[in-house]
């Protein structure tokens, strides 16, 4: 199980820093964790991950199960084994996945009924199912299966989800204590679309289960910025202050430290990643398109106040001339230097919480980012 | 420039264990390169290169030359600095590459006439280009221009396809002399095809011109591998023992003990590498395919003898389940398997050859393939 201690709140805004101590290792918060979508963070080693300074990742529990499944993993007593990763692992429960990737998906009171969107196959996933396989991955926190609506939802929509998920919530307690003797911990989600009533009717409804740590869901899902943190704003706040609290698939640089002076403690999104993937990297002086003719001769590196493997290593022009090559190289470099991007954001945001200059944090990151935090 | 030594030839075939000593370091033969084809060993770091033993790189002059050009390579001063890759280089000349990949080519007696195969931008590379864009590549070995053939080809094809690389090989080692000073070592490149006796007028007329080295060019192109061995075998006798002798573009694991019982010292091939990225995998016992739904449950390594990354890290299910993905991961995987396989075998030869135990070495090397040297 985990632990959580805060250590510093800061004086001019919610944001805290803290110690999440669990199994395999501690996490100091405000963190940030890579996505692992399919039992690989995509284009880079574990080492690469640890050089970046990641101390947890995600895995999708809807791919996992689906590829190479529960068999398999069980044979490695768990995904640490599998993909040689031996720090903490969070797993989403599979929902939004089912709900966003899945062929045909179906939502009943029992559960998920969908079709793998790889081959096909039909399988139902319980919210039991959804404890049971998240114990089988072994994750060190795990999450409660939500049932999540598209936006923009009507409230009776929203409400609707929010109650079925409080009540999935209830058979994921009940499961994870008679099945798993709580081995890991398991966080409850927030629902309650764009609603603030329904976020507190949710958040309510969910801290009576006394979660080990609370997320919130149905974010960063289309709605406009300025709505999903009037959301998060008046949210965070009704979770337990003694827990960690997590604001999950958000979000851009900019989001990261809104959020975090708002009191949020984890995030994951694969913005790092994908982006990456695209071309795209995440600099001290904001985003930059790498395939740019503008650094098809630059010696430099691509963020030379950078301190990651890649800018260490490599100049503008080489990974331009990868990138347009469409070489393998091109996808781990650019990884590896967005993902410590948003690792030393967060340290960078944590040392401020702890030395109490949070405000002074955001200014000059708002002026280095010559951006008002629109993000993108 | 370049100092060749052989410490140890076979007492049992004409195997040879030397050192290739260049600016950048020494290279113990015999050796194998890792084709860098664009500036970038496909898949891997040059960290993970030095893991698996490289101890010098091929780069392609004909797709550096098109990109990045030699512009941005000339800010870098050479392709050292633009990839990160401090031990040697060989680039080769180009001439293959337009042969086999450029949209239009015409040969001429003054050079290449060709269209891009990126933009179908018009070039030529005349045998003086082809020293000036190796030299300034900045790689420690250089190759000379040397015009290809297809197979079949008659003979009357092969003999003047021949004495068109003698007359550039003239011209490249005056440009070497003239405009470089012999800065980077220039070897020459034996054609004459299939036919024994136009290999001895290439040789013979080549090493009056006095290399650092020779190549045997135009060799894997489709013909019959005892043909090809053929050719090995009489033309590697003709050429300089003091000198180093590279074969080039060959070739399988078989291929690579065999030609070095006779005599052969340098090597490259995309095989390795291009295998990797399709799934196959040169194991202790032979090649095997990663996809292959034997591998789904296997918690063993790939290959359970083998020392690299790879297999100390991760499971065959793993690699299963990666290059089923289609997980970037996969092919950096696969890769530093392959790549430290070749690498290993080589200096398995090596110890064997210094030892005097090259035959024992290769009927266990055989008998562990479970093959007859058959490759594939």
């Amino acid at each position: 199980m985990i632990n959580f201690e805060i250590h510093k709140t800061s004086s001019q805004c919610r944001a805290r820093a803290g110690t999440l101590t669990t199994p395999r290792g501690d996490i100091e918060t405000p963190i940030f964790m890579p996505v692992g979508t399919a039992g690989t963070v995509k284009g880079v080693t574990p080492e690469n991950l640890k050089d970046c300074g990641a101390q947890i990742i995600l895995g999708n529990t809807y791919h996992l199960y689906l590829r190479p499944g529960m068999d398999v993993i069980n044979r490695f007593s768990g995904l640490h084994g599998f993909m040689n990763w031996d720090r903490p692992i969070l797993t989403d429960s599979g929902g939004f996945q089912i709900f966003s990737l899945a062929k045909i998906s179906k939502t009943t009171e029992k559960g998920f009924d969908f079709q793998s969107h790889i081959d096909g196959t039909r399988h139902v996933i319980t919210p039991e199912d959804a404890v049971d396989i998240q114990t089988t991955l072994d994750a060190d926190i795990i999450m409660c299966l939500d049932s999540c609506i598209p936006y923009p939802a009507d409230e009776e929509t929203a409400r609707k989800a929010l109650e079925l998920t409080t009540r999935w919530a209830v058979r994921c307690r009940d499961q994870w204590v008679r099945a798993t003797d709580k081995k890991n911990a398991l966080f409850g989600i927030v629902q309650g679309g764009m609603f603030p009533h329904l976020r507190r009717q949710s958040a309510e409804e969910l801290m009576a289960l006394d979660f080990p740590g609370y997320a919130l869901g149905g974010l960063s899902v289309g709605e406009p910025k300025n709505l999903m943190m009037e959301i998060a704003d008046t949210s965070l706040p009704l979770l337990p202050e003694e827990k960690p609290k997590y604001i999950m698939g958000v979000g851009t640089p900019e989001d990261l430290v809104e959020l975090v002076s708002l009191g949020a403690d984890m995030f994951d999104c694969v913005m790092p990643t994908r982006n990456a993937r695209n071309g795209q990297l995440f600099t001290s002086r904001g985003k930059i398109n790498i395939s740019n003719a503008a650094f098809k001769q630059d010696t430099r590196p691509a963020d030379p106040e950078c301190g990651c493997y890649t800018c260490r290593h490599y100049s503008g022009a080489y990974l331009h001339h990868l990138y347009r090559s469409r070489e393998l190289l091109s996808y781990q470099l650019n990884t590896i230097h967005n993902l410590h991007y948003y690792l030393h954001l967060m340290r960078t945001m944590r040392t401020a919480i702890i030395e109490d200059t949070f405000s002074d944090f955001k200014a000059q990151f708002y002026r280095k980012n010559n951006s008002n935090g629109s993000g993108g």
